[in-house]
C-alpha cells in the first residue's frame, strides 16, 4: 500500500526537499550487505531535528505509514528494509556530537555520528568509545541491534554503554529515557528496552554514551594454536584466571589461510587467537605474560607482538579484514554470517559441531569470533543464484542456533534479530516472545515502527 | 476489600497450612525498616515452588487479589507493603541454591537466597557474587529493586549481574528471561525490564546471576581528608587515572563522630574515604600506591591499611555499622533515609548543597555514599511521633532529589521508587513515566502485581 496523499503532502511540509520518492534513493535504501532482500520503500526522508521525526511520526502513526529507521545500512539480517513498504527515516543527517564531558566521562551525540567519527572528535581527551563491531556504523544503529564486537570481553555491549535516550515514539511523544547519572533504580529500565529494540518500538534521536580513559599502554598479538580445543580452552583458563583482556578473538585454519593469501602474510594454517591487552605499562606487561605462560601450556606458539600503534593497527585490520578475505576465498560468493552466543563450558564443542557440520554439507565455511563472551560466527560462502546452496546455509544456520538453545545459549550474540531470525524467536524465547509482542502492541498499537520485524506478527 | 471466599479456598488448596491469616504472620508483613507504614496484607502464603506461584497468581488475577512479593523486609522505601491489602507471597522458602557452573562462572538460585548465604555456598569455589546493599538482602528483592551498594563501581549493579531470571506473570504464564550465554541481542530485554520493576510486572522465581573470580590479593583503607571538596576531588582523580577500585566510600565527618561513639574508634572527625583494591598482589600493590599519591596530593592524612582478612571485615563491618551509629547520635531516632545520584562532576557540589539545607532546617543527618558511582545518602534523625520533624526530613530529601534532576541526575541511585520516591517520577522521567505505566497496564490489566507502587495510577 502506498503512502497515502495526505500523509505524502504533511511529509512535504515536514521536510520539503529531502523527502524524496525517486528510485535511485529508494533503491539505495533497500539494499543489504547480505542476502536478505525486499522491495526498496516508498520513500525516504532525511530529519535534521528530533522534532522533524516526532512530526513525520505523528502523520505516519495517524496514516499507519510504516516507519523504518535507517543507520548505515550495515546491518546483517536484514532490519532495515521495508518489508512492508513505507517511509525509511535516513538519520545520517543527524550527525552533530552534542557535548562531551570528559568530567563525566559521557559524550551525548546525535544517532547519526558513526563509531570512527565520535572517536576522531574524541582524539585530544585522552577517552575513547570502545564498541566496536568491525562496520563504521551509526551509534543510533548499534544502540538499536544492541551491538558489540571484539571489545565486549572487555567493556561490554551497548546495553553497558549506553546511558541514557531521546526516543520518539510511534504516536511523536518524544521521551527522555535514562540520566547521565552512572547508576539508577528510579523504575523500569526504558534504556536496555530500547537497546536492542531494533526500531520496532521508537527512533533514537540522541544517545548518552559512556566513554573509557584510553589506555596508557597497548599490546596486541596474535598466537597459533596446534587444536580449536587447544585454542578455546586457552580462552578459558585465561578468563578465569582473571586476566583481564581488552580483546580475545578466535579465527580457525580456513579464515587464516583466507587472510594468508587476501593479506599476504605467511601465518600457519592453524587456528589462532588475536589478543589485546589494555593498562599502564606494568600490567600490561604483567598482563601478557601471564597470558603467554597459559598460552604455551595450550600448546601456543609463534606470537608475534605488535608493539607500536601502526603494528597494533595491522593486526586488527587483519582480523577486521578476514570477512573480505574469507568472500574472497570462492570468486563472486556471498556470504551468510552466522551468529550464535553460547556458555563458556560450551564453546569448544559448539565450534567443533559446527565445523563439522560445514563439512557435512561439503560447504565453505569460516570460523571466527569474540571468544572471550561465547560469541562465534560461521562466514558460509554461497555462488549467487544456487537456490540449493543457500538452503544448506541456512540450514547450517539454523542447527548451529538450535545447538546454542540446547546449551542455553542465544540464537544472536550481536547481530539482532531483524528478519533473518525471526523464525528462531519462539524457540529462544517461548511465551516471553508473545510478552515482547505484547510490550510493541502496547506502545505502537497501529504497529507502524518497522513492522514485521522481532516481535510475532499480530492477530 | 478481603480477599473473597472462593479465592481463599483455592489458595488453601495450593498452599495448605503454608497460607496464613493470622495477625502476628501479617503484623510481621507490614513493617518496613522506615518511616513508610501500611495496613497488613489480608493473608500470607509461603510457597515452595514456581509452580505454586504460578497457580496463585492465576487465582488472584481471576479474583482481582492484589499480590505484593516480599523476600526479607529490608527495602527502604515501603515497596513491599500491602497499601492495597491482598496476598502477600514471601519467596524465604525458596532458598535452594539451584546449581554453580563454575566453567561459565555462573550460579542458578531460587529467590529467597540471601547474598551472605549464596557467598558461603561459593567460599570453596574462588568464586563469589560482589553485589552488596549492606543489608544481609534476597537475591530475588536485590534483582527487583535493582540493588547495588559499595561494590557496584567495580562489579556493577543488579542490573549487569542478572544474567536471566524465571518470572511468573500476572496471568499465571511463567517466562524465562536471558539466557545462560554472556551476552545476547535476541530481542526486547526483558531480563532488565524486570530487574528494578518492584514486584509490579511479576514474580520473580529463579535467577541466573554472574560470578566473579574471588581475588587473589585485596588491600583495604581507611584516610581522612580537610573537606568534602578534597575527599570527592580524590575520588574524581582516581577515577579518571583509571585506577581500579573495588570500593570508595565517603563519609562525612558526623558519620565518623557517630562510628567513634558506637564502635569505640578514634578517627579524626572529618571527611573520610574508605577505598578497597582487588587484583594480583602486584596489581594491588600498584593501585593502592597511586591511589596514595593522588589522595595525598588532595590533602589525605592517616591512611590506616587492613591487609588481614580479620582487619579488612573489622574496617567493612564499621562502614556497614555506619547506619545504627548514626542512629545512636540521638536515642530512640529513626531514619528518613535519602539516596541520590548525580553526574561525577556535579558530586562535590551536591553533596555540600546537601549539607547546607540539612544544616539550613536544624536537623541532624550524617551524608554517606558510595561515590564512586556519584551516588550518597543522607540518614535524616526523626523524633518518633513529631510530625514537623518528618515533615521537614522529607523537604530536605525532595530537594534533595530536585537538585539531582537539576543536573541530570536520578531520584533514586540504588533503593528503588515503592511509594516514597513515587511523586518525584514524573519529575525525573517526564512521559516516560507513562510510559512505564502503559507496559503494566499491558503485562498486568487486572493491576493486581505490587499496585500503588512505581507506575502512574490507572485512569
Amino acid at each position: 500500500m502506498p503512502i497515502p496523499p495526505p500523509a505524502l503532502s504533511a511529509l512535504t511540509e515536514i521536510f520539503g526537499d529531502r523527502l524524496s520518492l525517486r528510485a535511485a534513493d529508494r533503491d539505495h535504501h533497500a539494499g543489504s550487505e547480505t542476502f536478505h532482500h525486499a522491495p526498496p520503500p516508498d520513500a525516504v526522508a532525511w530529519p535534521l531535528t528530533t522534532e522533524e521525526v516526532s512530526r513525520a511520526l505523528s502523520v505516519c502513526n495517524e496514516h499507519r505509514v510504516p516507519v523504518i529507521g535507517w543507520g548505515t545500512g550495515t546491518s546483517l539480517e536484514g532490519h532495515a528494509l521495508a518489508t512492508h513498504g513505507g517511509l525509511v527515516i535516513d538519520l545520517s543527517r543527524m550527525d552533530r556530537v552534542i557535548e562531551v564531558r570528559p568530567g563525566d566521562m559521557q559524550v551525548t551525540v546525535q544517532p547519526g555520528v558513526t563509531r570512527e567519527a565520535l572517536n576522531t572528535e574524541l582524539r585530544a581527551t585522552g577517552l575513547f568509545f570502545p564498541v566496536d563491531p568491525g562496520a563504521n556504523a551509526s551509534l543510533g544503529g548499534m544502540a538499536a541491534t544492541r551491538a558489540s564486537g571484539t571489545t565486549a570481553v572487555r567493556y561490554g555491549t551497548m546495553r553497558d554503554n549506553v546511558l541514557a535516550l531521546e526516543v520518539v515514539l510511534a504516536d511523536g511523544r518524544v521521551i527522555r529515557t535514562g540520566t547521565r547519572a552512572a547508576k539508577s533504580s528510579a523504575g523500569y529500565d526504558l534504556t536496555a528496552l530500547m537497546v536492542g529494540s531494533e526500531g520496532t518500538l521508537g527512533i533514537i534521536t540522541e544517545l548518552t554514551l559512556r566513554l573509557h580513559g584510553q589506555p596508557e599502554q597497548v599490546a596486541a598479538a596474535v598466537c597459533a594454536f596446534p587444536t580449536l580445543e587447544s585454542a578455546v580452552e586457552c580462552v578459558t583458563a585465561t578468563i578465569q584466571s582473571g586476566i583481564p583482556m581488552a580483546r580475545i578473538e578466535f579465527v580457525d585454519a580456513l579464515s587464516i589461510r583466507a587472510v594468508n593469501a587476501y593479506a599476504h602474510r605467511s601465518y600457519p594454517e592453524t587456528p589462532h587467537l588475536f589478543v589485546e591487552f589494555n593498562g599502564s605499562a606494568e600490567s600490561v606487561r604483567a598482563d601478557a605474560e601471564a597470558f603467554g605462560d597459559l598460552a604455551r601450556e595450550c600448546g601456543g606458539t609463534g606470537f608475534d607482538w605488535a608493539d607500536t600503534p601502526e603494528e597494533r593497527a595491522a593486526l586488527w585490520r587483519m582480523r577486521h579484514q578476514a570477512y573480505p578475505a574469507c568472500l574472497a576465498l570462492r570468486a563472486g560468493a556471498k556470504g551468510v554470517v552466522t551468529d550464535v552466543c553460547v556458555p563458556m563450558s560450551h564453546l569448544a564443542g559448539a565450534v567443533a559441531a559446527a565445523s563439522a557440520d560445514i563439512a557435512a554439507e561439503g560447504m565453505t565455511g569460516p570460523i571466527l569470533g569474540h571468544v572471550g563472551d561465547g560469541n562465534f560466527h560461521s562466514l558460509l560462502l554461497v555462488d549467487p543464484g544456487d537456490a540449493d546452496q543457500l538452503a544448506r546455509a541456512k540450514g547450517i544456520a539454523r542447527r548451529m542456533a538450535e545447538r546454542a538453545l540446547a546449551v542455553r545459549g542465544t540464537i544472536s550474540g550481536e547481530h539482532g534479530i531483524g528478519i533473518g531470525k525471526r523464525p528462531l524467536m519462539a524457540a529462544e524465547h517461548g511465551d516471553g516472545w508473545a510478552v515482547m509482542g505484547t510490550i510493541k502492541a502496547a506502545l505502537d498499537p497501529n504497529n507502524i515502527l518497522n513492522p514485521g520485524k522481532l516481535v510475532p506478527d499480530r492477530n
